[in-house]
């Protein structure tokens, strides 16, 4: 969790803007370990990728999956949606790209790290994962 | 909202087949801004592509995330379904490929288009980016 | 129902390797039939895949949508989850991956295999499914 999907148009990133924006996704996370942040990016060739039936020569679609938290109040969807707009604006926005992302949660008890079921949100455990930026095995409530 | 992932074989289609492929699943949702309709394909080769633990050489596998509306009746799952299989058929039965797919639905309000939380169904905000086929400023409610 | 999606490094595995992954993922939904199993392995490029802002050199990503059946219990979930770590370990931790997967599970009704909707679970239509091996009309209840 988080799990982050790029699609963008081919050519439209170098490997240092995509490291750039990886980290600007990671640091949004900044209450979760920082190895839960996913971040996958996928060129789409122009043939390849539609928006409203046209081929989208400069579009970033991004799907994004969250798992470790819920955004439980519509304030706090509205909240965080603007954060994700701020964070991505820099390489998508400011660059002159149309854009659109989503957001689906998923069950915190469907996922797996290293073999590892994750704490619980603020527990003793996860906050030695958030310390150490690595999984470790739990030590229980 | 909504977006189409389709995984087909290599050389299934070629560019003029794949665009009118997502015209027609852009027409699934003409009560919808046109360009609402995200669609990606994405060629996956033979040994890296599996149903049933066997190859798959001849399938066509879609994934579906629905964000602006929900169906919320059995009567309306059941008449949607029989819609996008027909949208499909000329590209995937009439040809001969094998195929699945699969809806999700995902939170209205953890979606973001240019910036903009979009605007409720059929309020007059939509309607507007409905007829412009372009998000524009909300004027509220 | 289920799609797996495998993201993994440039060159980790075999289409041997793939096809091995592929079985054991299918064993693992052994009471449905072998067909609605469904894997589709990506490589992503080092400079493309990240994982805590870093680039993800010996990360596999799994994300997994479930659809024939949920999962109704915290007891089912976990045992569920050691099932997969289980069959992913040869081919993951073993061969020293870093790893981590979550399934989301989705709706039941809006799906389809080859224009028809899957029979409900444990249904006679289900069984001839899985003795088959292939869709074929449904007979009904």
């Amino acid at each position: 969790m988080p799990l982050w999907k790029v699609y963008h148009p081919v050519g439209a990133y170098s490997a240092e803007d995509k490291r750039g924006l990886a980290e600007r996704i990671t640091a949004l996370y900044s209450r979760l370990p920082k190895f839960y942040v996913g971040v996958v990016f996928q060129e789409v060739a122009e043939d390849a990728f539609f928006i409203g039936g046209q081929p989208a020569k400069n579009f970033v679609r991004i799907w994004v999956d969250h798992i470790a938290r819920t955004l439980p109040t519509p304030e706090m969807r509205k909240w965080w949606i603007e954060q994700c707009d701020g964070a991505l604006a820099p390489y998508i926005r400011d660059r002159g790209f149309d854009w659109e992302f989503h957001i689906d949660e998923t069950s915190f008890e469907l996922w797996s790290i290293q073999g590892i079921r994750p704490p619980l949100a603020n527990s003793a455990d996860e906050k030695r994962w958030i310390a150490e930026n690595r999984p470790s095995p739990l030590t229980g409530a």
